[in-house]
């Protein structure tokens, strides 16, 4: 039988962006769906119940919610090929932490840049280095976050990096200037066909949020 | 080599619970040593230097971070014994989002019944009391949420049982009375010894509760 794969996502999801690359990586092929968060599918609905939210992978009929989990199932249900999470027990704890910490606090600290002004927006730009500083401290000298080989913690982090122009236009500040290892880092994985593939051009999302901000009333 | 197994926890944590309910399941021996959060041990902040919380788990000096990491990881290292997550690919990621959802919903909506009072309070219930339907009904007639095997999402659920007296005490409402299932498989579980043993007596955290609104200024 042959694998019918969909995902369903809206192009500037980061969380999307994760799953996109996991499939590049293996070389799945895959149908993709953008979806309109203002008047959701059908299929959406049906597909992700709980929490109505994009993306959703699915696979032969079957839906996969939550970019963390969808990307883990990616690897298991196609583990013959390409590993994203490593075989050690103790590594595969580590490079979930950092997932972890990645979907606990980068997201929030982000959505501070672009979505207040002044004081919030500060603390936002402080909370939102700190955290990349943790980061660059546990990528070390490494070229990935797991090592030699490209794996789970880049899939994960590296979908923000079409957001830093935004975050650094909208908070007037170089992450380049703070991080310049994770900017390093993220260009390294930009030559990846697979993130290249998946990541929209950072004038684009930067274009969105402008018009984002102008929907929800905060220009 | 014997493995050294240290868990670091406070007793009232449910989060901690999941942890010793899981090495329990596996028959590991392990050191528990409870933690003051008032005064935290140079232990636990050398091994959790990034989130600086309980529980964590350290084995053979190595430490694992974050329950639900923990529990997973606890399932790889000692996987010969009774596996807690299923094997095939698609029920892996269903209990994952499961184990998800009780992480992102359950912990929130609980905390708002015994810290807030008024309206607050009954938006917490509501919530709380909603979450706990789609989770019954996700157990749906099985007598555990995998089937008919306790595992991964059992262990991630049940500590919370242990504090149903305190919501529905501070709270005066009836659980049972809006999900009679969860109830059963609540009980269900505490028969086993793993659970048993890893569960506090409902008054005693009752009691903790009440002593921790004090110093909290909430009485």
């Amino acid at each position: 039988m042959s694998d019918e794969v969909i995902l369903l996502s809206i192009w500037p999801s980061m969380f999307g962006m994760r799953v996109q690359i996991a499939l590049e990586e293996k070389g799945i092929e895959y149908e993709y769906k953008e979806e309109d968060l203002a008047n959701k599918s059908t299929l959406l609905l049906k597909m992700n119940p709980i929490h109505k939210k994009v993306p959703v992978l699915i696979h032969n009929g079957k839906p996969v919610c939550e970019s963390s989990i969808a990307v883990q199932y990616i690897d298991e249900a196609w583990k013959d090929k390409f590993p994203l999470l490593p075989t050690d027990p103790y590594h595969r704890a580590q490079a979930r932490f950092w997932a972890d910490y990645i979907d606990k606090k980068i997201y929030n600290a982000s959505r501070k840049i672009w979505e207040t002004k002044g004081e919030d927006q500060e603390v936002g730009k402080k909370e939102f280095i700190d955290c990349l500083k943790v980061l660059e401290k546990a990528l070390g000298d490494n070229p990935y976050f797991g090592g030699e080989e490209f794996g789970f913690v880049d899939v994960e982090l590296v979908p923000f990096f079409s957001w830093f122009y935004t975050y650094e236009t909208c908070g007037n500040f170089s992450i380049e200037a703070e991080c310049p290892k994770l900017i390093a880092w993220a260009k390294r994985c930009m030559e990846r066909e697979s993130v290249s593939k998946s990541l929209p051009a950072p004038q684009k999302v930067y274009d969105f949020v402008l018009q984002l901000k102008k929907t929800m009333g905060l220009e």
